[in-house]
C-alpha cells in the first residue's frame, strides 16, 4: 500500500488532511484557500444535500436562486453585519480584461471597465434577499415567506483547512419572512432542530443543541442558535447555525406589510445554514487510522463485492454468477452497490481501499466459501469478519447496514457524553481542557470581557449555553462572581 | 384578472418577459444584469437539472466542484480561449472592505487588500479544470475522465434578458479527457445526442443537431456541436453545446499521460454544457397569450384540483372528499398534484392563475358534477375541457399527461418543419427571413466572411451546418461561388 496514513496519535490534523486527500474527497486548488471536491467527495456530499433538501421540502420550505454579487452599498445598510463580513470580502471592481500592449499573449484589467459601485462576492446573501423581500412582501398574505437557496459563498480566510474552513464554500442558506416574533422564533428552532435530527440519524453524530452568546453569534442576528459536534481528538465543531434575526433587515431594507388590522408593520427574519465543513466533521468524528468509516445512510457506495479470483474457469465463473445475482438483490433494495472485478488489482489492494474509503460493508467471494454456500463479510466500522450464508445474504445486509449506523452514533454518542466533565475550579476547568479534553460545563459571569479572558487563558470559547440545561446557582470559573447557568466551553474547529 | 400579458402578436418580446415575470419564473434584481430564480422558476429548472444529471450519470459520468475563482494566468494559456472571454469577465482585485474612515458607517476596499495575481470569476472552467486534471492524469488507466459540474458562471454582458442572456448564469460544464481522438470525438457526439435526447423528450422542443461554423465555435475548441431549436417568433436558440477541444487545453496545461507503450502523449479532450438559458427556450417554444404552457415530464406541478363552492355543506363536504381521494391516488402514481381549496379567492381567478403558470392539467370538482359521478377536465396545451367519470379518472389523468407531452413536441416539430425553408436566390433568402422567418438552408462559399457580410446585412447567422445534410453541390447565396452543402441560417437568440 502506497497510500500510507499519518496515525491520529501521531498527528491529528495530519491524519485528517491524509484522509480527505487520499480517501478521494477532495484536493487542494491552485487558487488560494479553494478547494476542488473530487468525485467521491462531491458523492457524498449529494447524499448529504439531498437529505436535507427533503427535510427542508418536508418541512415547507422551497428553492430559489439569487446573485452571486451583493453591491457594497447593500451590504453596509445593517450595522453589525456589515462590521462583521467586511474584513473577509472578495470584491468585483471590473468587468473586462484587455490584451497587454507591452507583453504578447498576456491580458490586463481594462482600467476603463471600472465598476460604479464594487460588488461583493456573497460571504452570505441576507442583504441581496431582503433587499429583493421588500418587492414581494406587501401583506400578511405573503407570509410566512420560506425560501433556501443551495449556493457557493466566498469568505476569504488566512488560514484554511480542507472542508473545515475555504475561502470558497458550498452551503445552503434558509431565510424566512414572518408576520410575528413568535412565529420567527418557532421556525429558528424548528430549522435548529431539523439539523440536528440530519446530524444525528444521518450523520450518526450526536450534537448539543444551544445559543451562541452575543460575541459568538451571527453579524446581524439578535439570537443564533447552533448544534455542536466533538471530533475525536476532543475539540468541538459548529455544524448548523440557526438566527432570529429579529426585525433588523426588515428595518435595513424597510420591508413592511399590511397586517389584518390593516397597519404596516415591519417583517420578523430568520435564517440559517449548513455547509460542506459536515463533510470534515464527518470524517473526524467516525474516521480510524485505516481510513473514513462513513454512516449507511449518506455513503456513497454502501456495499462493495471483491470476487477473489479461482484456479479454475468453472469457479470463477460461478463467483461471478453469485456476484452478479447478489448486486441485483441489493439494488433491488435500493442499497448502492459495486463489483469490483477489475482484474489490474489484487483483493488485498481493494480490500484496502474500500477501507480507505470507508464502505460500510465488504464482501468477499471466493471458490471455498462458495462451496460451502457462505460468503465473507466484514464491516467498516468494527471490522468485524463473518462468514454469512448465502441464502439470505442481501436481507442480512440490509439489517447490518441498519446495524452499523445505529452502532456508529452509539459509539460517537458515548465519546461525546464520556467527554462532558463538570468543572467547578479554574484549576479543574485548566486540567480538563488539557489532558482530558472536550466539552467542560462551567459557570461564566455573563459578560464578554470574561469569556475573551478565558479564551485567551485557554484557547477555549463558550460554544454555546445548552438549551436543555437546568438554572443552578454557582461562581464563575474565572472571577467568581455569580452566575445563574452553566455553559459549555471547548476549543474548537 | 390583474395580471395583463402583453399578446404575441402585438410584442412578442414584451410578451416573453410578461410570462417570466407574471408567470413567476424569475424577476429583476438590484445586480445589473443578474436575475433571481423564483421558486416556481427554480422547482422548473430542478426538474430538468435532475433529469439531465440522470443521463449525465447513466453515461458514466460523476460530478465534481472546482474553484469559483480562475487566476488571470491560468485563462491566458490557451489563446483562442483568453481572446473569447477575456472582454467579458468579472474581476476580483481586493479581498478585504474597511470602513470608510471620512464616513460613517460606510465601507470603502481596502488598499492594503489588493491581491497579487487578478481572479477571473470563472467564465467557463476549463482553464482551473485542465490546470487539476495535470495533477489527476498519469496513465492510461486514469482515463477516460469523465466529470460534470453544475455550477454559477458569470459573463459579462451589455444587454440582457431574463433566462436568454444574463451576466450569471446556472449550468452544468462537463470536461472529460480521453486517451484518443477517435474517443473524445465519439464522447462529444454522446453528449451532443444527450442533449438533444432531453431537449425533444422532456421539454418537447425538437432540435436540429449540427457543427458551428468556425466563427461561432467556442473559443478554444476544435469542433463545436450544438443543438438548435425554433422560437414562435421563428427566431433560432442554441439549446446546448458539446465541444470536441482536441489537445489544445492538454497542451496549453502540459497534460500528458503515459499509453500503453509506455510513451507520453497529449490528453484529448471535450467540453459540454447547457444552462439556465433552456428554461427561456421552454418558454418561447410552447407557451400563448394566456400564459405558460409547461411539458408534464417537467412541469413543476402537473395536475392541479379547484373545488368548486357548493352552497349546502353537505355537498361542499363530499367535493372535499372526493378531491382528497383523487390527490392520494395521484400522487402514489407519482403525479405532482395541488390540491387549491384556498377560500379567499375564487375559482375564476384560480383557473386563470394555474393557466399563467402552465400547469398541464385541470380539474374542477362542483356538486352537480359529482351528482353524475364526473369531474371537468381542462388540459392547458389546447384548453380542450371534457367531462370525465370519477371512476377511473386518475388513471385517466395519467394517459392524459402523456397525451400532452406529446401533442406539445407534435405541435412544436410541426410549426418548426414548417419553418424550414430552402432559399437558392438573395431574394428569396431575404424574403423568407424577412416574411417567413425560421430557419433557411442555403448554400455558404465557406468563408468567414462572407459569412459576416450575411449577417451584417441580414442580421442572420448560420446556426449550424446540419449534421444529417446530404451533400449538394451549389452556388453561394451572397457571392455565387461554389458550395458543396447547404447550412442553416437564421436570426437568432
Amino acid at each position: 500500500m502506497s497510500k500510507e496514513i499519518t496515525s491520529r496519535a501521531q498527528d491529528y490534523s495530519q491524519w485528517y488532511n491524509d484522509l480527505v486527500l487520499k480517501g478521494s474527497l477532495a484536493d487542494y486548488s491552485a487558487v488560494r484557500g479553494c478547494m476542488v471536491i473530487k468525485p467521491y467527495g462531491f458523492a457524498l456530499w449529494e447524499n448529504m444535500r439531498d437529505q436535507l433538501d427533503r427535510m427542508f421540502k418536508e418541512t415547507g420550505h422551497e428553492n430559489a436562486y439569487f446573485p452571486l454579487f451583493v453591491p457594497k452599498s447593500f451590504l453596509e445598510r445593517e450595522e453589525g453585519h456589515a462590521e462583521g463580513f467586511a474584513k473577509e470580502c472578495a470584491v468585483v471592481t471590473h468587468y473586462r480584461l484587455k490584451t497587454d500592449p507591452s507583453a504578447k499573449g498576456k491580458l490586463i484589467v481594462d482600467p476603463e471597465a471600472k465598476l460604479e459601485e464594487e460588488l461583493i462576492i456573497r460571504p452570505t446573501s441576507e442583504a441581496i434577499i431582503w433587499n429583493t423581500y421588500k418587492d414581494w412582501i406587501q401583506s400578511y398574505r405573503d407570509l410566512p415567506l420560506l425560501i433556501n437557496q443551495w449556493a457557493n459563498v466566498v469568505r476569504w480566510e488566512m488560514r484554511t483547512r480542507l472542508f473545515l474552513r475555504t475561502a470558497e464554500f458550498l452551503w445552503q442558506e434558509g431565510h424566512t419572512a414572518h408576520a410575528t416574533k413568535d412565529e420567527a422564533i418557532e421556525e429558528t428552532k424548528r430549522m435548529l432542530n431539523v439539523y440536528a435530527t440530519f446530524a444525528e440519524e444521518y450523520m450518526a453524530m450526536p450534537v448539543i443543541r444551544g445559543l451562541k452568546t452575543d460575541s459568538e453569534k451571527f453579524a446581524g442576528a439578535e439570537d443564533t442558535y447552533c448544534i455542536e459536534a466533538l471530533m475525536q481528538d476532543g475539540k468541538a465543531l459548529q455544524a448548523g447555525t440557526s438566527h432570529f434575526l429579529g426585525q433588523n433587515f426588515a428595518k435595513a431594507f424597510d420591508v413592511k406589510f399590511l397586517n389584518k388590522d390593516n397597519q404596516q408593520e415591519f417583517v420578523w427574519a430568520t435564517s440559517w445554514g449548513a455547509s460542506t465543513r459536515l463533510v470534515g466533521a464527518l470524517v473526524m468524528a467516525h474516521s480510524d487510522d485505516d481510513g473514513l468509516i462513513l454512516p449507511p445512510k449518506i455513503a456513497p457506495l454502501q456495499v462493495v463485492i471483491v470476487p477473489i479470483p479461482a484456479r479454475e474457469i468453472a469457479a470463477q465463473e460461478k463467483i461471478s454468477e453469485k456476484a452478479r445475482q447478489l448486486v441485483t438483490q441489493l439494488k433491488a433494495s435500493n442499497i448502492s452497490v459495486k463489483l469490483d472485478d477489475n482484474d489490474a488489482t489484487r483483493p488485498g489492494w481493494k480490500f484496502a481501499e474500500y477501507e480507505m474509503k470507508g464502505v460500510p460493508v465488504r464482501i468477499a467471494l471466493g471458490a471455498r466459501d462458495l462451496e460451502n454456500n457462505v460468503a465473507e463479510v466484514v464491516r467498516r466500522d468494527t471490522k468485524e469478519k463473518k462468514s454469512v450464508s448465502i441464502d439470505g445474504l442481501s436481507g442480512y445486509i440490509i439489517t447490518l447496514l441498519g446495524d452499523i449506523q445505529q452502532a456508529m452514533f452509539n459509539k460517537a454518542k458515548a465519546y461525546r457524553d464520556e467527554h462532558i466533565t463538570k468543572a467547578d475550579t479554574w484549576k479543574e476547568f485548566e486540567e480538563t481542557l488539557e489532558q482530558k479534553t472536550g466539552f467542560v460545563l462551567a459557570h461564566w459571569d455573563g459578560t464578554p470581557e470574561t469569556e475573551e479572558a478565558i479564551k485567551e487563558k485557554t484557547k477555549a470559547t463558550i460554544r454555546c449555553i445548552p438549551l436543555n440545561s437546568e438554572l443552578e446557582s454557582g461562581k464563575c470559573i474565572l472571577t467568581g462572581k455569580p452566575s445563574t447557568q452553566r455553559v459549555l466551553f471547548a476549543r474548537a474547529y
